[in-house]
């Protein structure tokens, strides 16, 4: 009954080693089926080469599981929050790929620097801020992503323009119209943490952010109502 | 009637995957045949792996499209700028390789810090002026282009002896004698963009050019009249 | 005799390189059979790709050779300090790896900052101090075990929940419940010293610990009596 | 006639790309036969995927070649100078490798912060000065490798101990019994100078050099009298 939509999160799973994003079980990928409201995610501590399409195990939105043998990621209640939230994504990614995770240790937005986060982040990373004691202590995956929420909400940030986040001493989740356009923005946003890395050391901590009329061309050319990159 | 050109640019394009100077499509090469005032280059957006010498896109001097069924790059403005503007040279490259996209996002001329450098590039490669909002929101490309050639032309610098710039917030360019030695000069700012780094990390900010004799000695023996490196 | 435990010691050695942790021979992998109190390690300065199971070195805790023609790894008497005093481990692994290095020239504990390390080490990986002059002129790799002990005994640290260690101006030691659990280790604190690298450097030198509270919560979802990370 | 020692020299050449230490043909190993009174040395300016044991050249001391239809590498002078002067060595390499040739760029010596270097340099790897105009101008190649023999001089370094060097802003050299101990010492070099750049911005430029205690005890057990460390 699920078979297509196992096959292509366990597809975009295999995407996460192949770019290099991942270090053992440390990502994991799921997809949305708004029509049915279930989605298909990673087992929990499952190794990537052994990993088979029945293996992807289907939740329902409460995240109980609906069908599969093995238990879902530890991070499902955290994408069941973005799915809630976030009406116009279908996939969702969580890695701790090294350039970004080390971003949100330092708890810091990745700063729009230049055209190449422009092209598909409308602006600065936001990093969220530290969890409570009682938010730890809470319902913790659920409580992550209500942080998370609650940070796009306050910092008036739109979902559908800036695909990514660091979760402070965490990590980075992306998001997209399905799974493997949120693994697409995973890798985009490693390397845009890297190179912002690098610029800020170059400028001793001392950096502009880019302009903000070059950030609206390269987003809005590819992203906007005349987007002209790329072919029709 | 372009079959060869055609071929010649799909294989220097699919050299940016594999001297890892690209991430997914976010680079392009491109060609010129001067005598049949034609540019041959990458189609917008296509995947490096499907590419055939048929998706290669045939351009007059004014963009037009002379042969092909795809769009060209969306950069395809910024190359004809070169091909007009600097008359020797036969290729172009645009990437947004990681550590030469990290010295434009900090706006800063890549120092001429030693040897490796001196072999390639005649001083400093120049970092542009940062874009103003008319240009910006104006033939985007094509006054890339222009600032460019206004970097060149105001600081006095010989594009055949300087074969790449930085555009400020954004990314490097490379040209040469044709499109595969445009790569080759790609790779190698990459090489120096690195090093140039580390270096004024180590110096902690405080660190001087080389020495104009020695970088005197570097260039010219590999590109001067009595040039004695590699075989005759 | 020891046919099986050779193998195993053969197969996590061969781990090392497949993980980019190592150099030419600068790092081994040892497991005891605490029955039959026997230690298996890498046979000294041998080459990885050569190596067969018949050159694992089977030695009793005094480091006596019980079964083997070559030499043993140099550093064997500081593996045998671990098995004794850290009676719940069984494999053991030093290596020379690039990061979790770097934090031992510096001196420097790696910080906890983010859950990544927290999932696997409760707290800050400790740097020893420096040796002493005796000891360095001593039983110098039994004195460096020492050193390690002492640490954890004056800091009051658990083997169990902290399985590695810096040895000051020299590099890392991780353990685990078997050899393979060792080299997983290995991987982690290289991937958690990049990390901490890079977000340290990120704030300038003025980086503050994460949580203890996420600090707990992350460790002991894996590793508590209520763990719900993984497959039962 | 040459035909073993062309054949050497060419496996010792390939070992560089397959090692990481080169971009392009930057790069070159020599062998000296020290009875024959003759160098094996590579072409200059040839790929290395292209090239065979014939095209391997074959010098006098005084850089004449003997044997081969290509030009030497244009470094062949700097070689005879260490080949002159460090009656000891077999073979000597020279690259541009990434993290070597930056310190080399900020004209600093690279500590010896840890037994990784100890194991292999007794101290601090030596960077030139700059050199004169008037070397640079005169007979270059040959003047670069009397700075190095000079450094060494008044520095008191044996050469025998201290098997690599850097030239200010330009690159390292290595140096060893035979070529292939030589690209040994380039890996390590390479290694040590990364790890060094990582500890020295760890500690924010200020780090203290390893014990000296600890860097006899290292270089000792592998190179002293007493060596223990391999197998006999």
């Amino acid at each position: 009954m699920f078979e297509q939509m196992k096959q292509r999160v366990l597809e975009a799973n295999l995407l996460l080693p192949k770019y290099g994003l991942i270090t053992f079980t440390w990502g994991n990928v799921s997809e949305i089926d708004r029509e049915r409201k279930v989605i298909a995610i990673k087992p929990s501590g499952v190794e990537y080469g052994a990993m088979r399409a029945e293996d992807i195990v289907i939740c329902d939105l409460d995240g109980n599981v609906i069908e599969g043998t093995l238990n879902p990621s530890s991070d499902l209640m955290t994408h069941v929050q973005f799915y809630k939230n976030f009406p116009n994504i279908g996939g969702v990614v969580h890695t701790h790929s090294r350039w970004a995770t080390s971003w949100a240790q330092a708890g810091k937005d990745i700063p729009a620097l230049g055209t190449t986060q422009a092209d598909y982040f409308y602006g600065d990373i936001p990093c969220t801020r530290k969890m409570t004691n009682d938010e730890i202590q809470g319902a913790y995956e659920e409580e992550t992503g209500k942080v998370i929420v609650e940070c796009f909400h306050e910092r008036n940030i739109n979902a559908d323009e800036m695909p990514g986040v660091l979760v402070h001493s965490h990590g980075p989740f992306t998001w997209g119209k399905d799974g493997f356009d949120a693994v697409h923005n995973a890798v985009v946003m490693e390397e845009c943490a890297m190179m912002a890395f690098t610029a800020t050391q170059l400028c001793n901590h001392e950096i502009e952010p880019m302009q903000p009329e070059l950030l609206d061309k390269h987003y809005l050319r590819k992203h906007g109502a005349g987007a002209y990159y790329g072919q029709k």
